[in-house]
């Protein structure tokens, strides 16, 4: 190779300060020409932003606007909720608006999180497939002092579950954990190093581990996640009355549950990952605006829609999302705008996670009432056009 | 339901405005009690939000971090490029660092687009499978026609060709499109309906259908996208020398190879959407950075880890990521910062899409390089530890 | 390794004789000790099974029920059928007997193929993406001369399109032919292998390939072939009346289709091949009795069902089969029992196989009514109590 | 409908006759025209055919070929074994044969057991999600009287552990049973109606369940049961020496290696259910030949292929057959032609059913390894030429 281009310029000791992110700016627009004026506007404390990122340089700027009110009438999260969505997709916020009002009117979203896991999954590698059951038989038996390993590592996780699953001579272990307000990969993570070391130490001859064994699946949908749950397992149900739909959105629910057969066999046909409307939209924009991981968008998105048409012409939706991974301590939580939107939603800190949750999934379903109506109603094209930005 | 919660504000007239955006952060403190005063403070202007988002009021900051150089040997991307990374979560930009310099050490990352395709899947529902075969040949004979109905709504898409699925009396169609610069998807949307408007005014009999059946599968994963391509399809590959990886990272290629085995069988075995280590956290900061939106990252982190252990030791890795979905003009392309970061990599405007894409599976390649090796060096966890939030 | 255990008997010469069969019956005895008495009892001539069978020793007796009368109006298939299953398991025939009655009395099943393709797809492997997508294209433009070359090695077959799909450096070939009556897996493996090597021998610089990249995916299910169809694509449908499924199964049609959703959304969550009750089960036995190569039930169990519940109370349930391999040529179908029950349902020779799909088809949603009523009624239990073997 | 078809003879009190299949017979002779002469040529004795078949009128016969011998290594299966074969696929049973040469020489196949669970997955339904959670908590504390309530109604079943997987107001209970040397769909299914039948008899305000919710998934293949097991899961390995390689198959291992990659690799893409070359194959043909339920292929012919490359060039080749589902008692096992086959291996009865396992999931590997050498050394589309049917 020629001549590599010059390293980004740091400092070992004061890294996180406004000087060294204006000196990698202007390193950037000596290096490329391009000016970083606007990024370099921002109103958070560099000094905040260890464990946040690296070579801070300045912040994006992502448009917020409020989607609500929203009824819920969960188990942690009860009342009237205006939801912070950071998009820069035009009708994004009114699709979501549209539909929270619809359900709001309907009397609003039940919400329940019914499972709640988070797991590192080792994979222990033996010679043939005789020792690696033997393996097996061995941590089911010495569950207790593995987790005793585990939980030493930190305050509030609990270690729920061992799961085993064996290929050839490879055998996984998916390692549960409860995690209480934090998202809880990295916890999770150091626990079961600990959980493994604890193994590697004790079983009789050794065992050679890798910490992931890529069946956890950390940033990627997976169907063992879909039905094992990630995060947190959470529903969302309303009744959408016939009438409220029609004045609304102007389709009946006859229309939409005809239509929710499509969706289930087009799912079912395209190996999706979610047979619902679009729970990535509203799920991204309330992560980016919360300090959530949104990258764990590529795993909270999956879910599960199951309806009914009621005998009254009443329509029960619910969709279940199961692999919602949200935090209410620990992550970007705790930075400026972030926690500013989290307190907007009375979720910042601890004992919080379970109402974010809930919140996230009436969201969800709020979005999927309104992208769905408009689909139907033949409007679906037209709000992007008004409302859309390549116009 | 007892009282409703009362409405946001809106001005129908001067809606994108500081002001406005003031009154309804006041407005959500008066509801709320949380001030959102850091939200409040940005340098983009209101009036340059139509179509970006609605009910503005303010802006999630999010810290950038810089990682690079990374050396690239693409055909629209060449050269040695600075990648600005939006996040929150610590050690993704080090860890992306320590990957590109990797790569560039070892000479850089080929990449390749080698398809562009995006999509609408209408469904054309009939009485009995027989109509719906017939319609399927009748749309295959006025292809021509369709066409041109379909491109008289858009200057720069062109349809490629249109995909038939039939399951009972239902026909898919899988209209393809290239899309220029934009993401497509809008513009898709409406070139399709002009193709289903046609359809439905010349069929013979008439034909009954919904713009979208499911299949698309837009804002969500799917396995005909990872087939069949969904934006782009993009290949980023290197060749990894074993001395390099050895002093860099601690890890020789045979233990990386003999990695790729439960990599490979995790994946399958898990029923997971890639198979490689964690392409959704470099994407996810690429696409916050550079407005992208941020939510297809659902679709956008799928793909295919293919490796081959060299005669000389040295490491083919290739990534290909099938459903790429990037945008350098239209959507939060213009917004202030997001413009600043695409022109730092100088992808800012028309004839720049490919290049993104380029380096977005290049920045991919970086960061599943350093997170495998983490994983196989046994510091991942010890780099969270030091690194990351949750001490 | 001690001593090796010795070689079964053959006969260069002669070795599709009763003679060769019963020597080497007689060999087995003297090794293992068991009689293969009965085994050693058939009408078949050993002469007939070259191309068949290798090691002949016999023949394993499958008993045959017969279901039916079942009336189909399909395309190929029209009139009342007698439907051989040849089975072990009790309950089968008798269960799919009562699912005909169902639909034979409510005015028959519609059948109809809406697709037929069988293909091989061969990997071509290559330095790099860039050399793969180039040598894609070159393939687009040489389709003409690539179909000469693969359909001079068949009379029978057509090659309809070359469908291309890229990871990495590598570029499958995924071509596919109508294949007339036959199955076509072997003419398309040959066809294939023409192709191939024209290309290798006319493409610039060579390439190398293998016949088989694991996508096609013989003798295993997928979502490529749910997809994109392998052998036949069949739909079988009916319109149930509800008082003749009252009267019939005591089940009404809203609670079927209450349980459609269930099922839906059991099929997709657990990611299933098939979203019905047990396609597996009728066309097991319809394809030992007529002497398809039962290995392809693998293949062609995978399915999707749809279903409308319509105004007046009745029920629309469509089956689509996707990958369903039959053929009335070749393979096992002019062998004596296989070909009686063949000409049983008016199938043998050429121009049959799209009958026997859709007669296959057929006989699939007759035993979905019944399995499914028998679940919903209560009574599924009791009938293998009743039928089943394990008293 | 016009005039039916008339309905098929049947003797309440003797309907398990020579007599009345010849009667049977004839009607499908008048009624079609077809002669059943070979179907009628059987030695099983009708009168033992009650629990296996309905309106039985004859019999498929079904080539047997013999392949081996086999040495296997197993925990059950220990010895050199000659496997029966039934099948019509030319080939079939040369290349298996080819295969188990193969492995012998290279010192047998290991083979083990590592898990045996057969479940019926049950669906509770509520009203709401958190009265499905409710229930679901309410049955983990009544596990032992579920328990007690399922086993009353089996002497062999034992009840292992329920798993619990919640849709919106669906609970799913996935009720896992060992059932000694029966398959145990029928068991597994009785002892599961028990424990409803208790839970709704004893759950404050009653339960509506229906028995089978979609994700068994029963006679289908699913990820489900990929991950936790259908059947019996059993691995067989062997350690392939280079040199034998070579001189019986012309390919070498590091060839093989190589094509191992691109295999996983196409089977992801694919969305398979199996990433080696064909279990279905050599599964089905031994489910035929010992009376196994043969739609249960469509399980059981799923698997995971595991390879490594030693430093010493040997190769380790293993298959994970995740839900094979095999009976040495009860269904078909009893009948003539198939107990036979059955006692040939040593497994007829009692105590066998895993020692059963063993030699199919060993079959399964010495196909793989023929049918892979042989794609790989290009002679693959030439043994079919000399030995298949279609010439």
């Amino acid at each position: 190779m020629s001549t590599t281009a010059p390293r980004i310029p740091r400092d070992r000791e004061h890294d996180y300060t406004e000087d060294m992110a204006g000196r990698r700016r202007e390193f950037l627009r000596e290096q490329t020409g391009a000016s970083l004026a606007h990024v370099g506007r921002f109103s958070v404390d560099p000094g905040a932003l260890p464990g946040n990122v690296e070579n801070f340089s300045g912040v994006a700027q992502v448009p917020i606007g409020i989607a609500g009110p929203l009824r819920i009438n969960g188990e942690d999260a009860q009342g009237d909720f205006y939801v912070p969505l950071a998009t820069t997709e035009g009708t994004l916020v009114a699709s979501y608006n549209r539909g929270m009002r619809l359900l709001t009117e309907c009397g609003g979203v039940r919400t329940t999180v019914v499972d709640d896991q988070m797991q590192r999954a080792p994979v222990f590698i033996f010679s043939d497939a005789l020792e690696a059951r033997s393996f097996g038989e061995w941590v089911d038996q010495h569950e207790p002092e593995i987790r005793a390993a585990a939980e030493r590592t930190t305050r509030s996780g609990k270690l729920t579950y061992i799961g085993q699953y064996q290929v050839g001579p490879l055998r996984y272990l998916r390692v549960n954990f409860t995690t209480g307000d934090a998202a809880g990969q990295n916890m999770t993570g150091r626990a079961t190093l600990a959980a493994c070391e604890w193994i590697k130490a004790n079983y009789p001859g050794g065992a050679d581990y890798v910490l992931s064994g890529a069946i956890d699946t950390d940033k990627k949908h997976s169907q063992i996640n879909m039905l094992l749950t990630r995060g947190k397992r959470v529903v969302a149900e309303a009744v959408i009355k016939n009438d409220v739909l029609e004045r609304l959105m102007g389709v009946d629910t006859t229309t939409m549950f005809n239509y929710r057969q499509i969706g289930l066999v087009g799912g079912f046909l395209a190996g999706s990952s979610y047979n619902g409307a679009h729970a990535a939209n509203g799920l991204t924009a309330m992560f980016i605006a919360t300090g959530q991981d949104a990258a764990n968008i590529s795993e909270s998105h999956a879910g599960i829609t199951y309806a009914r048409l009621l005998d009254n012409g009443d329509y029960y939706w619910s969709v279940t999302l199961t692999s919602l991974i949200v935090a209410t301590y620990g992550g970007g939580t705790g930075l400026p705008t972030q926690r500013e939107c989290l307190e907007l939603l009375g979720c910042y800190g601890t004992g919080k996670a379970r109402k974010l949750a809930e919140i996230c999934a009436a969201t969800v379903l709020a979005g999927d009432t309104s992208l769905t109506s408009a689909i139907l109603a033949g409007h679906w094209v037209n709000s992007h056009e008004r409302l859309g930005r390549n116009r």
